[in-house]
């Protein structure tokens, strides 16, 4: 929005906007994931990474103004500390996303591989749902959608722990190397850790909604 | 307690009841995880983790609840801040319990360890200490107890600290394969956490005994 | 400083005391990693080892001040949850860098080794600049000086991710055992997670300058 509206704008409007984008953002991030997990081509899916750290980039830029908002807004629209904690969440998820995406070809894992497929699918409609919750945020008229988005996720993580166990097992059970061993853990691991930081946002725009609406 | 009785408690009496009850839960968990270490059927392992994780539900349930009283009640009986983190702390303290006897029959690691069964022992004796010191918050009258306490969950996580390095040191030396090696220390690592996580709620209780007492 | 000098003090100006001496502490420990990494001789490393644990040991005792200070003081030179997070992050910066230099020696790993060498300065360099800032706090006048600092520290942060993927890289691409794979990934975490501390000690400080200056 251009600067000059953001001056005729209730100064704790502000917050809204910037976790609608951080939103947005998480979202085209989990969508390059899904593209990444099913490309072939060691190069292409190099591309991929690079959009996807620009918009990890984007994303710690967001969380940095909520920061700076936070400090100069005396009056914000709910606790400071869901605030805090909601914007910490959805930079994790960028986070952890990234960082995926990144040690897939660094660790030059193929990632035709169930668990990372099937991690890839349910982290994006684990952040689908964060996205619907956070745009209900701005009114909080609608409490049942927000809380059908919260149960989501959380259902949404459980169907990530069996995966992430379903695939661990697999792996130690397979005769794998103690290298390849090591790095597909690692990439099940922060796969994982993408869907807690989900269940994590859910939580804080609940605590919200039972403050608030 | 009945729902008609609450209405007739002081709406900030709450908190210690639901505090009581998480303390309670993770004695049970806690004696779960050493019953666990010392049985030596898988078979019936597998029964003892379905009860822990009953107890581990049970826990996530009292936390939201304290999480949805701190959103409904302005008047607290100690700071906001201290109530959230001791509710984090024991939630998280069940959270390692159960995730350390879950991943001893799913890594298929035999817990006649020494230093499983060391660390299960020095846990159960901390969860004691940190239940022990979550009863005397009611009235906070008997700070010399409180401060007992909160010196042996210190005391006892150094022990864990001892433990776990020399079971990653004899890990270490073995011969065992790169696959067991990898299971035990995790295993190793999240019973040392859950030693960290009873220090976390010792520190939490410690700092409203300055404040309040 | 003497008792009795500190009741002359406002009670708010203890924590910039309090604050500087883990400062000072902090650069005193990254100071010591320095030495321990150019030290080929393991028994001279265990006795810097030992001086390490001290200087960690000072910074709990400085960590717990903060605390028992902000549970005793109403009014604090800036918000309470900045002090609570700057004292976190100076502890945990404390805690990496000793745990960094005790693991070298318990997993008897060679510091001889570009990517620990490497890190342990630039750990150094990220502490000085942390140390400066903090130095900042007490009158918050040079504002600039504060922002260079933490854009320093940021970039410093950035040179140790890519000492970590490029150590992390060259061990994978190595003919180690899987036990040494295991012990130096666990040392160059470790290394990187002092450096991510800093940047989490930069960032409040940035926090603070943004509403007090």
């Amino acid at each position: 929005m251009a600067n000059i509206l953001k001056f005729l704008l209730p100064k704790d409007r502000v917050f809204y906007s910037l976790f609608e984008k951080a939103g947005e953002n998480i979202e085209k991030i989990a969508e390059k994931l899904t593209q990444l997990v099913n490309e072939p081509d060691f190069n292409v899916r190099n591309t991929i990474i690079k959009e996807m750290e620009d918009l990890e980039h984007q994303n710690d830029e967001l969380t940095h103004q909520i920061f700076v908002e936070l400090g100069k807004n005396f009056i914000t629209p709910f606790d400071r500390e869901d605030i805090h904690s909601l914007a910490t969440s959805l930079d994790d998820i960028a986070d952890f996303i990234y960082a995926a995406g990144k040690n897939i070809n660094f660790y030059k894992v193929d990632p035709n591989d169930q668990g990372i497929l099937k991690m890839a699918t349910v982290i994006y409609d684990a952040v689908l749902a964060v996205n619907e919750a956070v745009l209900e945020l701005r009114n909080l008229k609608n409490t049942q959608k927000i809380v059908e988005c919260v149960i989501k996720i959380n259902s949404i993580e459980n169907q990530a722990d069996d995966i992430f166990d379903l695939s661990i097992e697999k792996l130690f059970d397979s005769d794998v190397d103690a290298k390849t061993l090591i790095k597909k853990r690692e990439i099940y691991q922060i796969l994982e850790l993408a869907t807690d930081k989900c269940e994590d946002a859910g939580n804080v725009i609940e605590s919200i909604v039972v403050k608030y609406a």
